[in-house]
């Protein structure tokens, strides 16, 4: 592939279905992979350095951190999350896109170091809904659901500076909608601007 | 509908194959349509007034200029064409999406009145295969076809304001583009903004 990968910033509440979103708009495709995180945390059995993610210790990752080698990164857990520059470009360059599901935070961090990052955030259709969804997984407690209903809302208010939003009324469409952002990103003007002057 | 609709600016090379994408992306689609031209030039047999063209006359057409009515303007043999704002702007707010197929520099009076209006540039996927395209129409002549060519080469040059470019080397792809284009732009934060704060 001659054709440059773009770097997709998936964000949206828990709840707003962006995993089922995602994963049905790949389904057969072969041009976006996800990106592999750089972590501090030890690995789990069976999880292998450079797939499931890139381990590092604390040292190296504060040396990552300072030498601007991450387009973004998060603290969780007491264990320290990011995303690797040099691993991006390496698959954007390859011609992949490259997908990224994190918070508004990072993709905050992530639209100042790579400007031309598509940020997508996707929404599930009503806040009502968000809360029967998060009811309908009977797997977080009462105050758990709370705090995420919070935090979506502030999400929200944080989330302008995005370029799409994607309404999940509808996992088929939503997914078409992500595909044809995809494929529109593609087509953009400034992207071509080598070749036309070629041509 | 309560969505609004887009104003999409389609321009591109003679040859290009812009009619033949156009056509067939809106096959079936219920949501697009063409605006309607002003113009001063007299109605031809069969000519509806408001249907193929709104027709005035020229001191009629002076004032439209004057008062800023028409979103571009340009003349041609003598007579002179114009795209009328406020038919535009009506038809959007019934939720439909607007095509203009015009040259660079309408396009470029477009983006300074509408600065929303969405640019698309159609090119061949190479100036010989534009060459061969419009000497495949005989229709031309030898002249008249280099103009042309002419033409397309300073059309690429002026067109770096242009939100998209879709090359035409297969029409069903190209098509294709062009509604996922429709599509991605009917999903940007910003026409979002006020739903999220209401949700």
């Amino acid at each position: 592939m001659s054709e440059r990968g773009k770097l997709l910033v998936i964000s949206g509440p828990s709840g707003a279905g962006k995993s089922t979103v995602v994963f049905k708009a790949i389904e057969g495709r072969t041009d976006i992979c996800f990106s592999t995180s750089v972590t501090t945390r030890a690995p789990r059995p069976g999880e292998v350095d450079g797939r499931e993610y890139f381990f590092v210790d604390f040292e190296r990752f504060r040396e990552m951190v300072e030498k601007d080698e991450l387009l973004e990164h998060a603290e969780y857990v007491a264990n320290r999350y990011g995303t690797p520059r040099s691993y991006v470009e390496k698959r954007l360059s390859e011609g992949m896109n490259v997908l990224l599901d994190i918070e508004v935070q990072g993709a905050r961090q992530v639209r100042r170091r790579m400007p031309e990052a598509v940020l997508i955030f996707i929404a599930p259709p009503s806040m009502e809904e968000l809360e029967r969804r998060l009811r309908g997984r009977a797997t977080d407690s009462e105050s758990a659901i709370e705090g995420r209903l919070i935090r979506a809302r502030q999400e929200y208010q944080e989330a302008d500076f995005y370029d799409y939003l994607i309404i999940n009324d509808d996992v088929e469409k939503a997914a078409a909608k992500l595909n044809a952002i995809i494929e529109a990103e593609h087509c953009r003007f400034s992207d071509w601007a080598d070749w036309l002057r070629l041509h």
